[in-house]
């Protein structure tokens, strides 16, 4: 599905692929051509015939079929700037009672082109920024009016800030996991400590790909991005920073709780050990004291006396109770 | 709350927004603004209609109202330089026994504006840093008089100043983590120095960003900041290399002593196993010898002996101090 | 075995040693020389007295005879580049039932010249890519009419893809590998992981070198490869991109999977440990009860009664779920 | 204690604050004022009026009196350097046994101006170094007289010199480290590891702080260092740089060794937990078996027959044996 | 003992001190001064008043004396490079059957100072490299004709190639290691993996900075290395890449190794743990059994019954089989 959008004279209309041909050919007006999941057929009329964007460029839109996408880059060929950007969605298997713990991050893929009138933006799943862009354009026609890399700026923007949700969602688990591992840990918080953990590291690499991006275009590296737009831009690298340090304080924290998780565990085996050591250090010598008393010897001593029983009753009470005192003394309950 | 100085002729005044205007108008004098927690409509007065600063930076210092704040960053706008800078302060949970190793570290924000004749600082809290650097206005005139580079490195100098006692609590609750692994160490010992380590490295990071920032004010890169107040600049720049310096080195002793806990604990797990292996060995051949001499057989050797209690107890001593000297002679107890 | 391509006036001839003696003397044609496998006099006839190469590299021709090959490089001669690329194979053990873990990642070495009109290719066993270019040539005579550095590109793109089926398989391990670890560890898995481990660095780091001299090539760094065709070659830079990326994320995958294993192990130890302590707990103290009355005593409690069996039957087992419960409680269990 | 030398047509004097200031004035002559914990009035007489040093270095001075000292750091400020080093000294708590494991490493601060005709040191401690140079200007006046930066590059070759006993010394504590830790391991090894790797990442960290400092002096970034004299100050750099690379295989040592305690002492839980198996696995069948014969049925085989105990106690017997050899096979002892 | 080499008019001559002195003064001739373990006076001699090299290279020549010699370094003088390289010898001590595992790997150093017109290697044993260089002079005078800087190289590429039998051995341990770890680790395994790794990190360590000299010799960076000649320099360094590959492959390996050990000796304890917790399971109820029914109760069930000692028997063993089928199940053994 192919939407174009022209803006002329402070007005924005929606224009189909003849009007583009003309409007390319005049000297004014702003062009915003989105393709949502195109036919090869039509990229090629459009990028290759129309536009005259490089093949090359191309095959990499096409990666956007992948289920990972192509990493994040900005190439710049004179005429035109192509940028890869990666969308981040989140998603939870709500039918499996570990979903916080399973988030599934899929990252999408997002090809623009940006030349001195024109943004092309390229993508194959239906993407909110997307919508919200052309949402915004209906209310202030100006956004388009600013020029391309102003609308450009605005969708990235946008990108950028749907990793909020996901980076909260990241911070809740790893405050219930917390709980889990000093409160509760069980065989599975090993699975989900990992999973949190890697969750954390593909957001993390995404971020930082995309940072380092956002750094080369609110650097002024490129012409046909507006010396007054840069600072936008440099807004937009702001939240990446922040994002990745998030992304790596959760890392630390992560790390720092398997860490403890170990570490819990361990005190478990501790605490089941001294249970099973005072256990046996009672009751073992209990039983050779009445061991003793079993055996079939004749002169056997205390056996034919009436409070024979008695002591040795009194006596086993009064060892089980001395070992108790010992470990109490050494601290070992 | 706005509080707005003015230095002109070797005297400070407070005046009002009027005289603000008049006073930016006129070709002498230099001014500061605070403003403490203002409303949206102040800080569009202030900031973009009388002074013209750039409208993103109101954005960036809106951030100060979340919890943590925006990153530190310095931008130079030509006329003007935004920074944000993070005052670091210690909470302490006073109810809680654990306190110490329980202390939060709050980052706040404080976002200022720097042009040749005016410093205006924006936060949402009251800062320490501000009242004493008014108090410090009453006191000597000329700290506003040598322009406001001077009077905005007395600032970030002071909030500095305060990473320093939380610095020292880490290095006391560091001192006493020690003590408790070594001596006695809990199964709360592991929760604490994950506490302690995450606090170190919170203050690190904050640290790390404040001294990049100074890094690149007292490195001449800004034509805002006078050569001859660079120097100032560079001192500020020096005490936060320390304090890097200083948390690396407590991360570092953090981290060795979760080692020496881990390793600690698992002494711990040897010396229950070693009772537990030397009461075994001591009481099972005991339980057999007595087992032995209960078995219902005619002929049981020794059992019609007037003797033969005396000589098996004997002989039951003797194995069990076998058993003892041997592991003495292993090292085992 | 030599094999010679030249391109002239639009066609492609397999030519002789002679023709390409009056090739490189005339002022047009691109030639395409292919050595596999090449003796000694050979190479001495072809690099030196007709292209005059330079003769420290005809050394580095032969370390191809190598088990791994020389690492990458490229150098400029100036009138000549000098490039060393390592294909890849992953010989999978297929008589071994661990074969997957067990793939062994083979490096071959892959040596070319190019000039401004020719391109010399060196090998020792066949490879795939070079059998791909010769097929594409006969279909396509401009792949080579284009200029040996695009027919270049297109050799070690296809080297570049043949990475592709090793990663895959690497991630077919590493999944069934983590299913293995949470549900069936053995002691065999510890080798398995370390095998994969290895694996993953090994191509890592082949793809790493690789990386490195693209980004070189496509830098324009070199002025044997014209401007026009550096953006094919950052294509091939970008693929390796990703794959160093994704090797990076086995690594770190693998890297927890040890992990997970050790504390997958210590899960069950401590589980191994739970049942030894219950068992003991519930059966020590029993063998005290039946010690006890097994005493040899005159005046035995209950001994002489008609209930007493009864008695102390109940009792063994009211201790004995006692004993149990007071593990729930303490979910022991 | 302030003491002032002067060489002046090939000779040294001793003068006072008068002689310096009429010598400044003059043209000719080099100085050397060392300050051993001045007051404060001194250091504003000397730095402040006579040799008009910047006030901010002052501060910087004073921070010589902390324990620890301020960071080595080197400041051009035009017609003067300000350095900050920081001499080590290694000191044993000699009437603690573990005297060589817990050596405190201090570090004092000294500071330096050096002009073109004039050093001034400033230290709170008394410094062997200072000492040293002081006598060998005794001996050799034309030490001072090649020049400020000659007589300076002594002194912190000197204190570079003494770094080595100190490296000797852990050098040493890691070797009796080492036999502990195979031969002989005790609950303390890991206090005393632990306290061998703070030590050597604290002379660690003061050797690379210097490292750079002097990197710096020897590339001839600083005017007042003369070029014929850079040589002398990159030969302490040598001196560093092989510092630093002794301390940093001592770290790794020293982990590695911790790496050992570590396993020695699960090694000896192995040990310990397989005594206990053999010896249960051997009593508790025996004890089963004793117990079968002591059973009251009135037809328990063999307890009629002469034979009985014998044929049990050599089948006890034999069941140990059984058990031991089983072990032996299986390479449990 | 100095041997002095003349290259004029295409021969190779051995002369003395005094030739020297007149070939110095001449105009042509290439020069080689090899100094094996000279006196303090020839040292004087040759390098300061014939060759008037830099004083301070003497002291650092002198290092050489030292067990581990200089590290490697790169001078430039103007008229005379002095470069200090480090041989390698790795020495196996036979008597010990640990050879392997502790070959220690001894470091000497070769002074050498490179001159338009000369070359002077100054070392202290005897080196092979030297003695390979001298034999290739009586084979090929023009190795010294292409002037020092050829020479210089082909000693350097003969200690570089020295290398490679070291890195074989350790290759040979850690296989060996490799089968030892997962087949029958012992409790000296941990000591020879860390001293296979110290090797692995000794040798590593030499050849990282060796390979940065040779990288600066190999860049142009310093005249006295013609241009044509760089190329046999860039050939040394491409080797000592490939050697600093493979040692970090090695120590990879080797801390995977670590792991494993730690993960086998684990997995041992499991085991030990396993068969300890069957013996017990099995056994402590039985004893219970017979236990109960050696009570003194004068009704005990099934006492007076003929068959009663068969039933319980029975009864036993089926308990027995049943705690054996409930291990199998749970996959215990």
């Amino acid at each position: 599905m192919i939407t174009i959008y022209q803006f002329l004279n402070g007005t924005i209309h929606v224009i189909d692929l003849k009007e583009l041909h003309r409007s390319l050919r005049g000297e004014s007006g702003v062009i915003w051509v989105d393709m949502e999941n195109p036919t090869e057929a039509e990229e090629e009329t459009l990028l290759l015939s129309i536009f005259d964007f490089h093949s090359l460029t191309i095959e990499d839109c096409r990666k956007g079929s992948d289920p990972e996408g192509h990493l994040p880059k900005v190439e710049d060929f004179g005429d035109h700037l192509f940028v890869i950007f990666n969308p981040v969605e989140g998603v939870m298997a709500t039918e499996d009672e570990e979903a916080m713990f399973r988030m599934e991050i899929r990252t999408s893929q997002l090809s623009a082109y940006l030349t001195s009138r024109a943004l092309v933006t390229h993508h194959y799943t239906p993407l909110r920024s997307i919508t919200n862009a052309m949402q915004l354009l209906t209310k202030n026609a100006l956004t388009l009016g600013k020029g391309p890399d102003f609308l450009f700026h605005f969708i990235i923007d946008d990108i950028v800030d749907n990793y909020t949700p996901i980076l909260d969602k990241l911070d809740d688990a790893i405050d219930s996991m917390e709980d889990e591992v000093f409160q509760n840990p069980s065989s599975k918080s090993m699975m989900r400590i990992l999973h949190l953990k890697r969750n954390i590291i593909t957001i993390r690499r995404v971020a930082v790909y995309q940072r380092e991006m956002l750094s080369r275009l609110s650097r002024g590296e490129f012409e046909l991005i507006n010396r007054d737009e840069m600072i936008y831009y440099r807004n937009v690298y702001d939240h990446l920073v922040r994002m990745t340090d998030m992304a790596d304080s959760y890392r630390d924290i992560v790390t720092s709780l398997l860490d403890a998780y170990l570490s819990v565990t361990s005190n478990q085996l501790n605490q089941v050990m001294k249970v099973l050591t005072i256990i046996s250090t009672i009751f073992l010598p209990l039983s050779v004291i009445t061991g003793f008393f079993g055996m079939n010897f004749i002169h056997l001593p205390l056996a034919n006396w009436e409070y024979g029983v008695l002591i040795t009753g009194v006596f086993m009470v009064v060892v089980a109770w001395g070992m108790l005192w010992l470990f109490k003394r050494n601290k070992w309950i």
